[in-house]
């Protein structure tokens, strides 16, 4: 009997981001790996493979006319990390057909990114560095007017999924109230696991740090905007390390530039950003270009997750890593795809 | 009768910096505080009151001569932060007058910086902002090749006083196995705090980002040299948080120039350092001047703690909150005071 | 428009039983709550009903033909516990309609009860209690000869489904290390939930307790036997808080007769047992009639899990908190339904 | 040079009981180990050796014309557990003799023990039993009336000492708030623990589970009494765990045998008990012969501590395991001696 087929297509990450030895071998231990030759895969490729294909790694086109192809389907593993309009989400569902995405491998990455970013802004590392390097630094309990511990202080979560659940068991030990707004969500979740759910404004009102960690959906573009910001206690922080998309970065940077508010952003409206726009300039900001999550360690979590849930779902068993495309909510995403490998 | 006398001589602090209204009520609560109109207390001011205090809140010289003139005294209370040689602890201790200094009141702010300090080592936070504002950044997995995640990984704790049990909670949510070394402390107590005893090469031949929370005494002055450096793994972290005094710096800074190490460093040899010094200029580090521990809330903490301890010795029990000078250990530290206050 | 059809059809559980006022008032406020004045409903009760019905809160009987009746129906939500064969899971999955068991509403209760089962078997407190009561206490150490902490130990846990996921916080606060055997979860999985994965030999070998908390399957009927009892330490205690299925009954009392295991027995192969049987007298053993999980607070749990994932689901929304019915692994389950309510 | 000597008189504990071989060979690296052949110490052989001897494990008899003829001694390490007013400790404080005393050892089996009573006065484990084996069991629901969960409840400790500090990790992953009454431990250290500092019928009135735990001592004598049981939660649970002194024993019995309490009780005000005390026949009662403490790891423990903390005296450094005999509370304490070995 023919061993199944694993079609590779893994655009726009590669084999040697994602994947170790071991794990690449884990995975041809699965059945026979098929892959071209180069990192764009011509549809005539993908199309040749799909009858004997029990699986597909990659973010690639699945409208039911390919799905009608691939009797023998039973997972698309998306490595990329967005569950995008190209794949015929409800079909899938009706196959029994698992569609799952990386994102979760992100998540550890992004959050200690965002307790870093937290106590860089409660403390301001950053700019203490760079007054040391300029020769105009303030010694001890001088350079400190604004600093704040993070000890006990009220933090607040906007998003409370795979990033809001990596991050709260760090945040947990600060011993504070955390305060989380996730509308999809039900409260009784984040009360078992010991947050307290609340709304958007109260949230915002009572927050040391807001941590903003929503995904890009059709129902929160600009959901934060001058007026939430404006509510926030003087002197807090906000973390954005979701998807600029969901607040109003003009109005951000209004809040820092006022001394309104500190702010740390990882992620930004165009990027790269124009050389001369003013979030260059402003102060009271701590600023990275989308670094958060996509480290090294990262991209080889992307493909031990595929792994492992191919593995569970080769044994018959449901998948448990990656995330899965639920029919609830999938089409509700608005995330964009990276453009290229370890982007 | 007589209400008893609190010396109030709290230099190099002030009653402001230290108290809040509702903590200075609480200790005019305790007795009669007497204090001087002026910062720099005289003898003779000290001396008069001796004879009727139970307490004195301050870093003031007690000899025996002194002590003494107080033979109603039961506490002092230091509230800068150093065992200084100038009281007699030994007499002290006789008397079973309680010595205690405020250092525990630094413990969690310093935690939250060392470990704001590790991520941002881990995750280029400062270097990465820096070149964004100058144009010159890079995205998402382009500008990590050099970053890593601290969940899972082993860490080092050199030194496990107030700052290295503050720093421990933080860093289990992490995951990893931590690694300590203190020669004061015994192996089983940290071996009940869930921590792994290790000699000081192990510690930093294994350790992904090492602490150095040392506090300076007679017996470990430049205890990390050049040979220690060398052992650690190439990109691993030091965080120097303790004092400047426990390694040897310029070698620090050689490891750091060479690309060996990153290095977040919080206390140097001499404050304020020169203009010219080259560790302005040293790349792989973060420089902050003295500022871990002196944050406005660390104040107000080391006026509560004095007034807690106050309260319980004044009721007849045991002070909880300080630090007790004991017999065995309080000689043998060898910490700068700081000159003013806030500093 | 007229509101949607909740059909409530909660045998053999009752309303009062697993609804507050409060949770029923929610349920009225998600639809329009049809139900049968008595406990048994009939089957026209139920088809009558169906065309309008968005929900089924029942274990009724769902075959095809129904779910052809019922274009509306978004979720069904059984309130007893176990999947039965009388759902055509797979009609379901295709329509998209949730199938949602309670079985998570009783891992609190158990997971607690399987603790106290352990510290009961490391302390010896049942016989100790029933040596008191009859005046052949022995006092302080003489009693304590075969007593044994858990701090620090090795706990094995056979199962890690909603029970063990409850149950691993407390056992953690116990700082040994806790090993796993669950075939159906990712060794990974476990790992990243601070678990050792474990062979099922290797489990038996090293673990001071034994929790078996496996649902019984197709695949685990009688799978621990004699031989694999022997190959656990002497004195070590083994927890039974799943289903009897899954162990050889006898082969089990053998080992706590012959003073090899202890044993804390909280299901059987009848219930009731029968007056006589071996068990009643066998030493070693803690006895309790099923009662690990039905206990008030579970009961209500019940109902809130079900309006808490039925407001989700008419909002849009997956459910989160009752345990979905997978296609991989729903005809799998080979749980024995309660025979009426609180049971 | 003649060794340092180890003057080891542990009765009522023997050598075996609480050394094991190899903390046995690390004591006799620390000194010259001299011990009597028989388990009563005569004077005589105490006083032939106090002048070479450094330390003194036992529980021995120590006014201060003994002091006066060792003065090389260091410490005093009383491995029974409670500090007895054979001992000068004043004179012991001003010499800088550290008088240590092992209770610290059996916090860890008391904590595990009250856990255990808990749960099972919570879920009626030793009522279930018997009725098992009676023959008069009721399966699932229709036997759990009175039960309810630890989880999420309001749960109080009185007492906050060694015991208390082992038992508080344990109950924290239950969830619920934790009430502490403890007039010896300053409120601002228990809301660093994250525990809830609480007036003592504040504490009774509002927890599910009382805890108590305070060591006998002479402010505490039936410190609990009728009018204080009367106002705890009807179906409460009271755990005695620490001495029996501290309530009135018989309101205690009252209580329970009304069915207002629920208690398990590990101390009782004669020891045995009479053989036809009430206490035998007491519905709602757990009762357990003083066994909550001392366990085979336990006297292990006990060794294995005074040679840990007799390492670090002898390297100049403070003791760290053992309880110290504080110059404030020692004599307040009011702890009966156990009478043999093991007890």
């Amino acid at each position: 009997m023919s061993q199944p087929v694993i079609l590779f297509d893994p655009f726009p990450r590669t084999k040697d981001l994602i994947l170790t030895a071991e794990d690449f071998a884990r995975l041809e231990n699965l059945g026979e790996v098929v892959a071209y030759p180069e990192l764009k895969v011509p549809d005539a490729f993908i199309d040749e493979h799909l009858p004997e294909a029990v699986a597909l790694i990659g973010q690639t086109a699945m409208p039911k006319e390919r799905l009608d192809k691939a009797p023998k389907l039973r997972a698309i593993l998306n490595v990329e990390g967005n569950f995008l309009p190209n794949v015929d989400y409800d079909e899938c569902h009706r196959r029994n057909v698992h569609v799952l995405a990386c994102a979760p491998a992100f998540a550890h990455a992004v959050a200690e990114t965002a307790l870093g970013f937290a106590i860089a802004c409660a403390r301001g590392i950053v700019e203490g560095d760079q007054k040391f390097r300029a020769g105009s630094e303030a010694y001890g309990g001088s350079g400190n007017q604004e600093s704040f511990l993070l000890r006990g202080k009220t933090l607040g979560l906007i998003g409370c999924g795979n990033v809001g659940r990596a991050l709260i068991p760090l945040l947990k030990a600060f011993g504070g109230e955390l305060l989380v707004h996730d509308p999809w969500v039900h409260p009784r979740i984040l009360k078992d696991l010991g947050l307290v759910p609340a709304g958007l404004n109260e949230l915002l009102q009572r927050s040391q740090i807001v941590f903003v960690m929503a995904a890009a959906t059709t129902e929160n573009k600009k959901g934060l905007g001058a007026e939430h910001f404006s509510i926030m206690k003087k002197g807090a922080a906000l973390i954005l390390v979701g998807r600029s998309d969901v607040l109003d970065f003009d109005a951000l940077l209004d809040a820092a530039q006022a001394g309104h508010l500190k702010a740390a952003i990882d992620v930004f409206p165009d990027e790269p950003m124009p050389a001369d726009h003013r979030v260059r300039r402003t102060p009271n900001t701590i600023l990275s270009a989308h670094r958060a999550g996509g480290i090294p360690e990262t991209y080889k979590e992307i493909g031990r997750m595929a792994v492992d849930d191919l593995e569970m779902i080769l044994r018959g068993l449901p998948p448990q890593r990656m995330q899965k495309a639920l029919p609830e909510t999938v089409a509700r995403y608005r995330g964009k795809p990276v453009s290229g490998p370890g982007k």
